[in-house]
This record gives C-alpha cells, sequence and structure tokens, in this order.
C-alpha cells in the first residue's frame, strides 16, 4: 500500500528527535526509469542508438564464468536529463548539476486528460495554477513532473513521438505534448523549481521549432528529464524523487536513472 | 556541520510517526562517484577508455546555442556497478537488481591503515569483526562500503593500480588491496549483506587470479561497487546510500552514481 505524506517545507519539530535512519526505511523506491536496449528511444535524426557490445561471456579457463560489455549511446534518449548547457552557453554541465538540485521533494501535475485528446497539446500556466488548486501552491526548489499519458505509448515509435518516421525530415512530423515556454518561466521565476521532467521525448512539444522551454528552464540553470517511466504509479505530491545522471564531464546531458520515494502504510 | 543518526535494525516506536520526507529534507547528500573524462581508470587490457565525441555544440541558425555529445565506454571503468552476472552465469543482470538492492543504511569500514601500507592487503573477516566491537553488528541488509585510502591517488593510474602499464600483460603487475574471500563469504552468509563497494578497482585485490570475492558475492546475487569517491567524507555508520547505475538490459555492470546521505546537526 502507497500513500501520500503531507509536503511539508520544514520538518515538523518532533521529527528533529525521531530516527531519520528508521524513517527512511519506511520509504517505497518506484523506479522511473526505462532500461537502455536497442529499443531505445533517440530523436529521428540520430544515425544510432544505443549499443552494447560483448567483451566476453562465458567460462573462462579459470574455469569461472565471465561476462562483461562496452556500450555506446548519444547522450540524448532514453530516459535522460538535459543539463543546462544543452540549451544555454552559459548554463551548468552535466558534472556541475549539484545534488541539492536533482534530489528533493517533488510534485506531480497530471495533464494527460488534455493531451492525450491533442498531440499539439502545451501544457500551460492554467494547467499548473488548476493543480495548485487542488493540491496547494508548489513548494520552492521542488521538482516538477508532469504526466502526459503518453509514457504508455514507450517504446513505439509512432505513437509516441506521432511518427516512425526517421532522419531530419521526420522532424517536421513530430507530434506528441509539450510545455508551453510561459508556462516554463512561471515555473522557473514564480515557483523557483529545482527541475522539470515528464514522459515525452523533450521538454518542448513535437512541433516546436526554437524548443523555448528549453531555452527558459536552461537559461535558468534548471535541468529537464525526459522520457520518464512510470508516471501513473505517483501521487499528486508528498513525495521524493533522486534523480542520479551517468556523470560525464562537460556533457550536455546523459543517461538519468530517477526514482520516486512514495510513503509505504 | 554533518551528524550520524544512530544504526538500529528495526524502527524505534516513536519514528513511525516521523515524516519519511522531512527526514529526507534533513539530508546532506555527499557524491562518491566521480566524473567520466578521458582521465576515467579501466583495467588495463581496455584498448579504449570512455569517449565523448561533439554532435553539436553552438550557435544555430535559429540563433539559440545549443550542444549534444555521444559517449563510448566499457561498462566497467570509473565509478561503477558489478552485476552478479558479471562473475556468476545464474546471477541477476543489471537491470535485474531491485531499487531495495542498491538503497538503504550503510556502513563504513575503514581499514586504510593496514592498506596503505601493503599493496596486497587484503580485507578479512578479523577486520570487520574489530569495526563490529567498536560500532555494533552490521544490521541485515545494510550496503557496506570499505575504505582503503587507495581513492586518494585516483587518477593516477601507478599508485592506484601498483602499474602504470598497459595490456595484458600488465595484470600480472597489479597491486591493491581488495576483499579476501572468506570476508566476503561472512558479508554475505553471516550479515546478508545487500551490496558491498570500496575505493579501488576491483572488490578483490591486484594479485587475484581467480576473482574469488567477486564469485562469492556475486553467487549471492550481491552486487558490487567499485572506484567509490570520497569515502573520507563519510562516518562509520548511520547513513543511507542510493546506488544508481544506467539501466543497461542485460549490462554485467555499468556507469554508477552513488550518493550518501549523511544527517546534518
Ligand atoms: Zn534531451
Ligand atoms: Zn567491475
Amino acid at each position: 500500500m502507497l500513500t501520500a505524506w503531507t509536503v511539508s517545507c520544514q520538518a515538523p519539530e518532533e521529527s528533529k528527535t525521531a530516527d531519520p535512519l528508521a524513517s527512511l526505511a519506511s520509504l517505497e523506491w518506484i523506479d522511473l526509469s526505462y532500461a537502455f536496449d536497442s529499443a531505445t528511444l533517440y530523436w529521428p535524426n540520430n544515425p544510432t542508438g544505443f549499443e552494447l557490445e560483448a567483451e566476453a561471456e562465458g567460462m573462462t579457463e579459470g574455469g569461472y564464468f565471465y561476462s562483461s560489455y562496452s556500450l555506446s549511446t548519444p547522450e540524448h534518449g532514453g530516459t535522460h536529463l538535459d543539463a543546462p548547457i544543452h540549451f544555454s552557453e552559459k548554463g551548468q554541465k552535466l558534472d556541475e548539476l549539484r545534488l541539492d538540485q536533482l534530489t528533493g521533494a517533488a510534485v506531480l501535475i497530471d495533464v494527460s486528460e488534455l493531451a492525450l485528446v491533442d498531440r499539439d497539446y502545451r501544457i500551460d500556466t492554467a494547467a499548473i495554477l488548476a493543480w495548485e488548486k487542488e493540491n496547494g501552491q508548489i513548494p520552492e526548489h521542488s521538482i516538477v513532473l508532469f504526466r502526459t499519458g503518453y509514457g504508455k505509448f514507450y517504446p513505439d515509435r509512432e505513437k509516441y513521438f506521432g511518427t516512425a518516421k526517421m532522419g531530419l525530415e521526420a522532424i517536421l512530423e513530430l507530434h506528441f505534448p509539450g510545455i508551453h515556454p510561459e508556462a516554463a518561466q512561471f515555473l522557473a521565476e514564480k515557483r523557483k523549481v529545482n527541475a522539470v521532467g515528464l514522459d515525452t521525448p523533450s521538454l518542448d512539444f513535437g512541433q516546436s521549432k526554437d524548443f523555448a522551454a528549453h531555452q527558459v528552464l536552461m537559461g535558468h540553470n534548471i535541468p529537464g528529464f525526459e522520457n520518464v517511466a512510470n508516471l501513473d504509479q505517483l501521487p499528486a505530491s508528498g513525495f521524493y524523487v533522486v534523480a542520479l545522471p551517468m556523470k560525464i564531464k562537460g556533457g550536455s546531458g546523459g543517461p538519468l536513472r530517477v526514482i520516486a520515494g512514495v510513503g509505504r502504510l
């Protein structure tokens, strides 16, 4: 049984004396990450995706089993993080992100009802305010996850991206929901969020030509999480996110393992 | 200010009412991961190490900045995880590891005094029992980290591995400390630990020919963390570890981002 905790910006007085390790033992962690394999989805113009090559696999001369592989991947594909430098020349590189930006109390804003009937839907400030009316104002430094419902299509390229075509010319035919640049600005400036994630291939909607939501968020050093999995398993608030990207020196992004800690009844 | 919590095997009655979100908010996270770059250390027989290639970097025609890279790496190098399948034919693959194996209360056993004066030192059961005499028995399902002190040499290949040579012939000249197979067995069977990590390139010492500590741990489906960073910043117990490897389908291991949560005074 899962339950949502009450979101509170400050630790209640009594919990300071309680054993924090014991209360952490009551957490149920949910994996919000897809595995990387040959089906992993990348932007249509990527010539190659995720590749795993065997270096060793089987019994050794020493009489014991041994397997080892080597991998290659573009930074941006599957469940991954966009570092601010991806779209902001002076933004943080992946290895410069602080752990306090990548961990913390989180909220889930479900816009799937609107997004599933309009592949070009953009999450606007009104959708955020509607969520706040029900759940209270998003606390500063929150990690904000949006559920568009498109996660259920992953990794079916046609249903997820709106086209199964590959190559540069496919980019004009992308149709999936994203974040309106004004909503991105609202989250950055009025709610001072730590990070934003969603269950689509991009923070911006498929038809974006200027990636304005990326530009706004990354201009504020706010990282993004894309192709986030299992958002249907989360409550609206009262959970904790740990988002740990592979620590690529100078990276513009990279493979992300992101998990959510939810209270167990 | 950092402080260690008291390790307790069971949640004290009063802490059941503590708010886990508040406990998490009181944590200071410490990064135990090295960044991946051209200096990242791999086993000497790897023909290539970590490579990052630019796909785009600079102003676009659209008038905004954009950077994106592609990477390749052997699974086993830098701060990384060994999945049980690495040395155990029926062991878990990387993506089969459960989050409850990769998160939890942890202990740090500092053996640097013995290890730094003997490059062939193997951590034995006596060293674990000596730690327990001071700190109490290692609770079941703990994540156990060993500090040999060799982390301070990283990424100086000669000081860290005991030889700067590369290629297959270098393997005979490896000299760094590791875990004695009997201690591995003690941890697996008598302490039922969840995972084991250390600040050397391998769970086994450099002179191992059969990787017996690997075989024992992985035969019990216990993953290993190698080249763990910043162990000098941890208390002996009372902290929480989150170890999130890149989720490689069928992987024998992979790049690991591992962090420790320590109480803040
Ligand atoms: Zn991206
Ligand atoms: Zn390894």
